[in-house]
């Protein structure tokens, strides 16, 4: 009989902490809503002392999808409670709180006296900890999940212990992470029969596992986890995360449907959800997936080979093991002409997974006709691209009013730009190495800042000969990295967005900050 | 004590079979040197009877490298003909034969009544092509290798029969292929350690694995194989190939390196070689590594989240489980300005796995000053980016001679393009949706083309602020798909180049089928 897998999203939490990821909380919130549609068990929504953004984003999250929404906590009272505060909008909540368990990591983490003298001592300190924290957390709150960061590399009977006393202190999941992708999947299956066998009160909670990629081995020892006692797995969409990311959901629950013959069991998941969350996932965050990828790469589902394409022909079976339609990936269609209205244009967003309110709909139903105008037909990659455009975006400090560019290989590239600031508005011209530098010369003159190009990326998504390129662009200044994009089928112009996108990042972050820059109720972890 | 793996790398045969990847011969030779560098024990070039290049690339590499190269070929005298006839070149030759086993297959494939009525005549008629291919081959070669093509779905029995008539017949390696990416852990495991019980001769053979990772689990079948007595992995750099790609070489070798405490075998590979050939492979290939690919992604060793980098700070091997430094890459550095000498810039390329001739060390130097020019920095991953570029081209029919762009958020795009042809200048204008569409355009008013435009992709992976753009496209028209690169701190420019390098390589390809078409030696597989 088909036993249930708990699928524990963690996309916006590690999913987030990705170096290059980072959302604002209305692609936040659009994900969540994504999530809710693949029919995860869980979202684990962000780390609420982190930062006042965190925070409001597991607070608002929680409080409009109607599934257990966690927030994660280190082992003390002050994590616990800004945890507990930020759920405060929901009913299905669940504290997460976790404390490292490791040789390595007690010694790099805990190596302050005050926590022991020697390992022994910091070992019962941690323990310690463990029993606190989640018997505080369970005084605020039923479903209160404990993990033993780094458990893939702890000593067996120390974790075991571990798990014991949060289990005592009324955990009702206790997650064993492998936190820096280390183990292979025999050992790592191994691990939970073992703890299984050494835990006496195991069975009062569920096994959960959180798998890192840093071997390319997430998936493969979340499965042997499944098939050891593990009932819920942490995972993300794309596999992104930390590093080399966490075990891919698309890839664990695809897994666990095309080989049901030999692993019996089941998730909850509608797994023709999952393209589209893919492509969310990566519009958001700018992290493109590699066209190898495994379920959701863009050859995941083509043959290239003659020798293939001729078996393909004779019989799909002979080298697909499941459809493209299992996934919910169809070829790109057309399905929106310029003769489309609000009406249709909402709808099929709504297939795709986006959710806009009547205002956004007015935002990206006149971006839509723009579109429709230079391009005769809009496909749904079109639509994601416009999603991941202004849209979602806040209020804007910056906007661009009026481009101009001359370039050419024998003369030198110029720009002229107009950009609108609040109620000022700055006019700005300059030369550059080529067309893209000139116009960030043009901003840079005009607003006086000079800050650090950290990465440019474009890529053109959309299929047919009027494509849209996507520009991700992250700079560096004084006040940290930000991320911008912007999209047209002017290169140039989507360019010149994607800075000014990057800057208003920027600009509401520190307006954030300022006005909450005295609330002492946030540890300054990031 | 430990035991050797044989690396029989594939990015030459099966990497290449990617949807998207093409690679001229001086790229694959350039790729096979690397290989060298990175020191696997088998490069497979090529499927000589699939088409002439193929055939010479197999050719020429083969009497370049000092290492044993492979040629595949179907289970035919023809096929085996051909692939002895490429490796004429070398003593250190490996004739690859296969033949597909599973049933899926032999319906997909074999449907044909001549090779038998019903399924148990035709699995005789295979059985009887396994045996006579493979002793053909062995009158030709000692070193041959037998694939029985979607071993990983073929009925045990069946497979044993076949595994035993092909060494009987001659076969030094046997090849267990998951063809479709469908095994589990555990099952590809057994059925490794299952034929060598069920397969009387296996010890006169080496046992070989091939995995595809449909389910994410290519890496993970590998290694399970290997601990139940594969000897041979085969495996492509970024774990390209088929849909979605084979076992990666680079997670393989790094499994086996830092957990070699559980798995008692080693590689002949230089690890420090890991990065440089993941690079060529991308640059050449067109293939991107996405941020959170395990061992070479760009995240792989960044760590982000502030708690994370806290742990980083205090002890390194908090979340590293290996060193940046064991797979050779270092932090881009500025290693050479305006004033390194061209004897500098030799020495630097050939570190970076690049062999160049003295012509194209004129081509290059020549690329390189004039960008040391615009940027006052240059960096490995620079000159990397001149190297994918038009130093490895054969002779160029179309050359940009001349591009103008005038572009603006208020103005029509409009570009002006001159193009040298053999002896001939085009000159032409055209309007466009942006400067790019402007560009192409004007090049297909000139040359009175309308190719569809399958793919465009930009990236800027060099550093520093005149980051080089680097477009890669793709179009298809009737002579087939071709792809095409450009390279240039003028985005517009280096899409103009795109296409024009597309459309000689189109040129090439005509005039190399003009030239051997005649010739029946080929079947066109491709």
């Amino acid at each position: 009989m088909n036993e249930k897998i708990i699928v524990f999203d963690t996309t916006l939490r590690d999913g987030e902490q990705s170096p290059g990821a980072s959302l604002n909380f209305l692609e936040k919130l659009d994900i969540a809503k994504q999530l809710v549609k693949l029919n995860v068990d869980v979202i684990e929504a962000g780390f609420p002392i982190s930062s006042p953004s965190q925070f409001e984003a597991v607070k608002r999250i929680s409080g409009e999808v109607n599934v257990t929404v966690a927030a994660l906590a280190r082992a003390n009272e002050k994590d616990i409670d800004s945890a507990f505060e930020a759920l405060s909008n929901t009913s299905k909540k669940r504290i997460h709180t976790f404390t490292s368990t490791s040789d390595q990591h007690i010694i790099g983490k805990f190596g302050n006296e005050k926590y022991g003298k020697n390992l022994s001592d910091k070992r019962k300190t941690i323990l310690k900890m463990t029993y606190d924290s989640v018997a505080y957390a369970k005084t605020l709150c039923d479903d209160v999940e404990f993990s033993a960061e780094d458990a893939g590399r702890t000593d067996l009977t120390y974790l075991a212990e571990v798990i014991e006393a949060a289990i005592n202190a009324g955990a009702t999941t206790v997650n064993i992470p492998d936190t820096t992708g280390y183990t292979l999947p025999g050992e790592f299956g191994k691990k939970i029969s073992e703890l299984r066998r050494l835990v006496k009160n195991i069975d009062k909670a569920v096994i959960s596992v959180h798998c890192h990629n840093d071997l390319g081995l997430a998936v493969a020892n979340s499965l042997s986890a499944i098939e050891n006692g593990a009932r819920q797995v942490e995972c993300t969409i794309n596999g992104i995360g930390e590093r080399a990311g966490n075990a891919s959901l698309e890839e664990i629950v695809m897994a666990l449907k095309v080989r049901n013959d030999q692993l019996n069991y089941y998730t909850s998941i509608n797994s023709k959800e999952i393209y589209n969350s893919s492509k969310m996932v990566s519009g958001y965050t700018g992290i493109l997936v590699q066209r190898n990828k495994a379920i959701v790469g863009e050859n995941a589902f083509a043959h290239e080979a003659g020798i293939h394409q001729d078996g393909m022909l004779k019989n799909r079976d002979t080298y697909e093991i499941m459809t493209p339609e299992s996934i919910g990936y169809t070829k790109s269609k057309i399905i929106l002409g310029r003769h489309s209205g609000r009406h249709g244009l909402a709808k099929r967003l709504q297939q795709l997974g986006y959710n806009v309110d009547n205002e956004e709909l007015n935002k990206v139903y006149s971006a839509f006709t723009k579109l429709a105008d230079k391009k005769k037909e809009v496909f749904d990659d079109d639509l994601r691209i416009l999603m991941g455009d202004s849209i979602k975006k806040d209020t804007d400090y910056y906007e661009l009013n009026y481009l101009q560019i001359i370039s050419g290989s024998h003369s030198i590239p110029s720009a002229v730009v107009k950009i609108k600031c609040s109620d000022k508005i700055f006019e700005e011209s300059s030369t550059g190495d080529g067309p893209v530098d000139a116009v960030f010369r043009a901003i840079e003159k005009g607003l006086e800042i000079r800050p650090e190009i950290e990465s440019y990326q474009v890529r053109s998504v959309t299929s047919g000969r009027q494509a849209m390129g996507e520009v991700i662009l992250r700079i560096r200044g004084k006040y940290g990295a930000f991320t911008g994009r912007g999209v047209s089928t002017d290169i140039i112009e989507a360019s010149a967005k994607a800075y000014l996108s990057a800057l208003n990042k920027k600009e509401q972050n520190l307006a954030q900050y300022a006005k909450e820059s005295e609330n002492s109720n946030y540890t300054k972890v990031v």
